[in-house]
């Protein structure tokens, strides 16, 4: 499908990428992008990439295919960066959860020449790092792609064809659609499980023995709060005001309900509960992957 | 251990203790109080109790151990109705999630006759129901207990050997420390699970695709949303003060997060995420039962 497949970043998401992709011989070879040699000496110990280096222009230069996976902060920029020196008719593409920050300025930056298309794996895990990369974490994962009206049908269509053949499925979807949706259903829960365990963190303050009074749905709830904290703080910035949008709903139905707390609504916290209880019902308890 | 125990409420909670009790050989017989008759013999069709009724006054006369598990709005009503009949010397507990509304009127109503001992095994799932209830459900649990002063010393130790013997860890604690900390670590997720329902619901009307971009972050945040919404009305009901406090707490966290993602403050942001990961790390991602 390539001949050579640059990965910069390879940490969880890079590093199965490069696993999935040299399961699959989906290309002749695969560099690594890191600015550490440890971590690329960890990548070609795991089999993540045949070789690697911490020269983005040299692995840049040679690639058909280059798999960005840095803190999103950091991709318009290495753009930029590697805008002067990619093939003719390379494809770049990414892994970052947001997606309007940056879509549109890579887009511009590397022009006719080479093709950006913006995608999301939603594929992840509270661990990160190379050492916790797996072939198969793709697989049965959603994987967004945010073309835009000038990309190219054939790149589309490569696209499509490497999402499926790492075991994912592509959806197309305007970057921001996507931000917006994801605001919901990733950036959202992230917040709110770290506020639950800095409200927690109050209530030990005073009872220690609250360490052991933690319940199955705390834990749960608050087990994304343990991701990294650069990542995490990357996405509030990128899509900050989708986030900001969805921060202000869910204040309002807590305050909502502390409302009926005090007042001893009953009948409307009964209908509260009940209503999301069947919403989430539906969307089943597939265990975690 | 016991001659009779009698379980008021023969769902996921009573019918597991009746499992339990059965299974370990704690009592003579068990008697199942439900006020569907179709309970009662699901109940002793799957071995949770021997016999059921719906007459809870002639199942509290013969036994000397009356485990209650009804919403724990009920409870006080239905202490105050057992108060006549109950054999002198028998002990009284409760399963539930909260303890400060009821406990002291209960310890109060049954008098010098019977002994009230507010306790709360922490377990449970999302499902609900008798045909939910395991055997194993108290496995490596805590079980609060919530004596007062005047307990007497053999009835506390009766007790702590039950909880043992179904496999659980007592833990003595007074009942407005229960209601504070538990509302931090139970009825805050659940409230919040909630909400961030709510909130995909809204963001599912404008984009049907939603549903389809729900990351394992939201999944996990949201299980405990499934939970019955009368219990939960209960719950809200009768830890009021203690929800209101955590609620407040956790609107003002989610407030200060607002702002620094408006104004972009990503030192702030990198530094609450960190110290919630570390808090959450701390506690290890053990598999739920």
């Amino acid at each position: 499908m390539f001949d050579t497949v640059c990965i910069v970043g390879v940490g969880l998401i890079g590093g199965s990428f490069g696993l999935a992709v040299r399961d699959k011989r989906l290309a002749r070879r695969v560099i690594g992008v890191a600015r550490r040699e440890a971590t690329i000496a960890e990548a070609v110990a795991l089999g993540a990439i045949d070789e690697g280096t911490t020269d983005l222009l040299a692995a840049a230069r040679q690639s058909d295919l280059i798999f960005m996976s840095p803190p999103v902060g950091q991709m318009a920029e290495l753009c930029r960066r590697i805008a002067g020196v990619v093939p003719e008719g390379a494809i770049v593409t990414d892994a970052g959860s947001t997606k309007s920050s940056f879509v549109r300025e890579c887009e511009q930056v590397l022009g006719e020449r080479a093709h950006f298309v913006g995608g999301h794996p939603m594929a992840g895990s509270e661990q990160t790092g190379v050492g916790a990369a797996r072939a198969d974490l793709f697989e049965h994962a959603m994987w967004i792609l945010t073309p835009s009206p000038q990309t190219p049908p054939l790149v589309l269509s490569t696209l499509t064809a490497m999402v499926e053949a790492v075991g994912a499925t592509p959806l197309l979807l305007e970057a921001g659609a996507h931000d917006a949706i994801l605001a919901s259903t990733s950036h959202l829960p992230h917040i709110s499980a770290s506020a639950l365990v800095h409200q927690f963190v109050r209530v030990r303050e005073g009872a220690e023995l609250a360490d052991r009074l933690i319940a199955g749905g705390w834990r749960d709830s608050t087990r994304v709060a343990s991701g990294s904290a650069e990542m995490w703080r990357d996405i509030c910035l990128a899509n900050s005001s989708a986030i900001e949008e969805s921060l202000a709903e869910l204040i309002g139905d807590l305050e909502q309900v502390r409302g009926w707390v005090r007042a001893g609504e009953g009948d409307k916290l009964r209908e509260w509960f009940e209503a999301a209880a069947q919403v989430r019902r539906a969307q089943g308890y597939l265990p975690r992957k």
